[in-house]
């Protein structure tokens, strides 16, 4: 029972001189302690999360909004952010898609044996800067390791829960005559992405949109009273954005090409890449179907915003050709923008 | 924009032939839509979950709890289970150590691209199985898919929000004089993995213990106003959990070895891999630590509930070596039980 009893029942192994990630760090003994205490609640750490509990104990209120994530991006690192800052804006960002304030975050980190731990640490710090800045609250948290080769470095699920305000806008509750209003340029996060993955160089860096939706959200809100749908555009950008809320919402949706924000230079790279913009995630954009009466004060209201400041209204809800999306082209043909079959660009976020 | 006109501008993807996922089943597109509708929600869904919005709304209560848990078990189906039944018992018992009611679950499924889909509706219907048997509501969901080799098959994070009680068991409220109570055999769910990851062979087959501890953890709570800890006794085993909370309520906590409930074919399979069974994890298994004056009574509510009728007393909280465990052994010595230091039996849970 002294001091040399209990080393001589322990196998002392060093908890970090690999500066890697090891199985061990995920055994739930003491290099997990370790990984936590020395690296995760130093830089994530508050006073609920801090207690280690089973369960966080936090404030509730009558009515809560709630959504989950995983993130699987590809490259982890890439211009204009990571995936621990991506992880943290997707989920703050479906949050305020439902009006709701963003409130507090769960997070699970799955990290691949082997993955260095200033990676971590970067991952990891970026993750606590966008809870910041969103002013979410990080209460729970966990991490497994796997084996080499059974992931790839790192995934992060997190789960948002935010409280309802009195205003919810809903994916089923577009009307005919409603208008499309685009928060600002499509396609930045998705070709940011793909030039890192590729290791395409452009003349200038492409940056991804990646930001936190919740002040942008509240001010649209706070504008107007007749503010239907708002929908994050990220897996599968605009075009599925909008045909999962014709379908939702049984209405068609007519787009105007000419007025649809794209960076110029994310056109640019779908075009190298023959890809088509409007499919392309972005991870801080969104759109707002909004009574015809409020879309010219909605869109003001935006474009004070530095993330709404090139929003446009780029279409309308109709009656006919319900669950269906028509786009007008820049050179004045109609075609359906139908969702996509399959995989765009795998592992976007 | 006639039929044609969009079939010309699709590749229609056969969506399932090949009877396995495919990257295009994580793309946002029509086939992530086809895999939610044909199988994800068949199966898990529910008027909130159908909704599909970016985040759910539900009812709120004034104190919430909420954990989180990534589940990367290795092999996906063992005797007595699977990793969807253990994504939902390991939450829903995380929760109900908190004295929390399980109320709502969100999910995200890491799918690796290869998983043939009828091993991923064997998951995911044990999945909705467990959810109905613990009364939780799956609220939020998301599915992402990675490349061959990215993933091993298949990982879930499960987050729970839970109704707080009017106890709070907490992991720093274990006082001197308090008596451990152990609510059913160790070491089974560890072995069991074992057992089927080494293809290991015994007389006869030992089951996992997975199981939702809701009702049995209420039991407790009703029966004794003098609960003060409850704790799974998940990853690293009862030796993590006595440590974690002897730290935690900076107290000393004395187990005695011949009242710790151990399965013998269990323990029979730790002694052919030289693994101590009291680091061996459990996914149906906790310890409540409470007042001495009330450890009878709980006792005897535990034993009548099926999954704690081999509950035992098998220590007592003391004032001295704070922070320290202490075991005394069947043959009469004393010895420190630490925690380990690296990782006994990786991907356990």
């Amino acid at each position: 029972m002294s001091e040399s009893v209990t080393t001589s029942f322990n196998c002392r192994l060093p908890l970090d001189s690999s500066g890697t990630i090891r199985l061990g760090h995920g055994s739930g003994g003491k290099m997990s302690a370790s990984l936590t205490s020395s690296l995760f609640l130093p830089i994530l750490g508050n006073p609920i999360l801090n207690e280690l509990q089973d369960a966080a104990v936090v404030e509730g209120c009558s009515q809560i909004a709630v959504t989950t994530d995983a993130y699987v991006v590809n490259p982890i690192f890439f211009p204009g952010g990571d995936i621990g800052s991506l992880a943290v804006h997707g989920t703050v960002n479906d949050l305020c898609m439902r009006g709701a304030k963003p409130l507090y975050l769960s997070a699970s980190f799955i990290l691949e044996e082997g993955l260095p731990l200033s990676i971590l640490e970067k991952i990891i710090r970026s993750f606590h800067e966008a809870t910041e800045k969103s002013g979410i609250m990080l209460i729970a948290a966990d991490t497994k390791v796997v084996n080499r080769g059974a992931a790839d470095q790192i995934f992060i699920t997190t789960t948002g829960i935010g409280i309802v305000g009195d205003k919810v806008p809903s994916a089923n509750a577009a009307r005919a005559g409603d208008v499309i209003i685009i928060s600002g340029n499509l396609a930045q996060h998705g070709m940011a992405i793909m030039c890192a993955r590729e290791e395409l160089e452009l003349e200038t860096q492409l940056l991804s949109d990646s930001a936190p939706l919740n002040n942008l959200a509240q001010k649209v809100l706070e504008t107007s009273d007749n503010v239907h749908c708002l929908r994050d555009l990220t897996r599968g950008g605009l075009a599925s954005a909008v045909n999962e809320l014709a379908q939702s919402s049984s209405v068609g949706i007519v787009l105007d090409e000419k007025h649809i924000p794209i960076h110029p230079q994310a056109k640019a790279a779908c075009e190298l890449l023959g890809l088509d913009p409007l499919y392309v995630a972005c991870e801080g954009r969104f759109l707002a179907i909004v009574a015809a009466e409020d879309a010219e004060k909605v869109l003001q209201a935006m474009r004070k915003d530095p993330l709404g400041n090139n929003a446009h209204i780029a279409g309308v809800v109709i009656e006919d050709h319900k669950g269906t999306v028509i786009l007008k082209s820049t050179v004045g043909g109609n075609r359906i923008l139908d969702k996509l079959s399959g995989e765009q660009l795998p592992r976007i976020c």
